[in-house]
């Protein structure tokens, strides 16, 4: 499988690289896979920090969603692998003054893993630390206990929310509550219509026949929770929708968010047709969709395939997605 | 091939729909495939109006490019298929006041013949109307006169330019000539590693062996100069710049911007190493790079692939490029 790319081995760090070659306000550090703000107060001065990261392969997150108002930090690990927690401590110590860091992490094991053994070595330096795990993944709902669901797409609406937060001089602890309740009125679910080739792979992780989808694919490639005939856009955007609703218990008149996200090879015009499906089927829901993101937010490299995920709005969690914010990445709701 | 789409007959309205569904600054007309701004001022008050089209399947462009202090209008043919000339002249009398309108076209026959017979009628309605043809292709350089020339990526760059000069409320003539300037001091090469799906089709347009890729390929899987090797992304990114630095006969100190264009199916990764690449091959050259743009901007339904774009500048260039403008898709230059 053909890729625009040197060596396999060093894909992640020429990224990086790139990125903030292209971008000024970014900086990497020198010995890890970091990407930081390159403007950052002076360490007394700064407010708290918000991290996150995770494996690489689903540009534009992390690096993208670095900059003023949103992510202080983002950590890459190779593609679809978890950063080190020597990474994720060097983000911290690059970061954090005193008011401390808040990590956002995707719900994995890797990830909590070392996510949460660099939040406690930082804790013995002093440096306060706060992690919010985000799970948003509604598919596996009736097959998993709730602690065990997988962080989607929906977590870039997190990094907007905790950024924003710690943008107005809240507390690590403010901070990360506020990031935690949003995550707890977030759903996201997938369709995938094919898999994703890992860079220096000869051909795609799996195979789906040519009639039939993937519900609730995650987005390394991991299993859905059922195989479909491929039907039409409007019948798959209902039943994620559907299943999204149900979930997050949306009522009559409840204020949302949505976000339809590109998983990599899905063209404009497959996410607009699904969005107008999706602003359809909610509309007849009668809930007040207030706010819309389309694009692709989080990829799983090339998997060809989208998820929507809806967010519970009130008005101060709709204040924070509205605050201004600079980074590559981020586009604001419509 | 899967695609997420309804009826492939109504792929383009459908899209459309969706599109001003999500952007209430986005209005659909009734009878034609025509993306307008919402909130146009009364005819009489209206300053020049800026409008490009073509083919549908180059998503974002060209509906997303509509808004304030960019395009006016996009007119969407169906996919790879020029709009019709009624479409156009619809496109003209709902947005043109008696300042007029620019027309923005990507140099193909059906486009040029189209839209030029539009702007005909136009003026016999009393509508002043200039065309500027856009053909910044320069793969086919040693193949073609300059005058055959394909409209790729860098159109895009030309609409900003255009609705920035028409907000700043030069005249029909003026904003047309600034136009014309910018694109006889643009080029654009791409690379394609493989072929795009029509929506519907069963299978891509063409194959390419698993080991080459095609230079200069056009937006639409048209022939490109040469058939290659697949070599690193370093070594194609060497020859794409080189090609256009040529073209454009840049010489030491040459003020210039660049724009990464994803061909819709290419991960942010590689095109972040592909900005590595190209302004590392830039910067040996000597050429001062004062804007980057990098992202799927003007696209081949889901090719994989990229194009680089470089348009030299002075100051009036860069400061329409960076004038404020709102609309789905375009971000500021870095």
């Amino acid at each position: 499988m053909k890729k625009l790319i040197n060596d396999p081995r060093h894909v992640v760090r020429e990224m990086l690289e790139g990125i903030v070659d292209i971008s000024p306000a970014l900086a990497l550090l020198e010995d890890e896979n970091v990407v930081v703000r390159a403007d950052l107060p002076e360490q007394a001065a700064r407010p708290v920090a918000v991290l996150s990261g995770g494996g690489s392969g689903h540009e534009p997150a992390h690096a993208g969603y670095v900059g003023d108002g949103l992510l202080t930090g983002a950590i890459a690990g190779d593609v679809f692998t978890s950063p080190s927690s020597d990474a994720v401590l060097s983000a911290i110590r690059a970061t954090s003054g005193p008011a401390g860091a808040v990590l956002i992490v995707k719900n994995y094991t890797g990830d909590r893993l070392n996510f949460g053994l660099a939040a406690e070595l930082a804790r013995t330096e002093g440096i306060p630390v706060e992690i919010v795990v985000v799970a948003d993944d509604v598919a596996l709902r009736d097959v998993v206990e709730p602690a065990r669901r997988r962080g989607l797409a929906g977590t870039v609406l997190i990094h907007k929310i905790a950024g924003a937060a710690a943008r107005k001089g809240h507390s690590v602890q403010e901070v990360a509550s506020i990031a935690r309740e949003a995550s707890a009125a977030l759903g996201t679910m997938g369709v995938a219509l094919g898999a994703c080739t890992l860079p220096g792979a000869s051909k795609p992780g799996f195979t789906l026949p040519e009639n039939e989808v993937e519900l609730g694919l995650g987005i390394h490639g991991e299993q859905g929770v059922s195989r479909s005939p491929l039907s039409s856009a409007d019948e798959l955007t209902e039943t994620l929708i559907a299943t999204l609703a149900d979930d997050l218990g949306l009522k009559d008149g409840a204020r949302i968010a949505l976000l339809v996200n590109g998983l990599g090879a899905t063209t404009p015009l497959e996410l607009a047709i699904v969005g107008r499906a999706a602003l359809a089927a909610l509309r007849q829901r009668r809930l007040q969709v207030e706010r819309v993101w389309s694009g692709n937010y989080l990829t799983a490299l090339d998997m060809p395939g989208c998820s929507l995920s809806l967010l519970r709005l009130d008005d101060e969690r709709l204040a924070l997605l509205d605050a201004p914010a600079t980074s590559p990445a981020w586009q604001p709701g419509i």
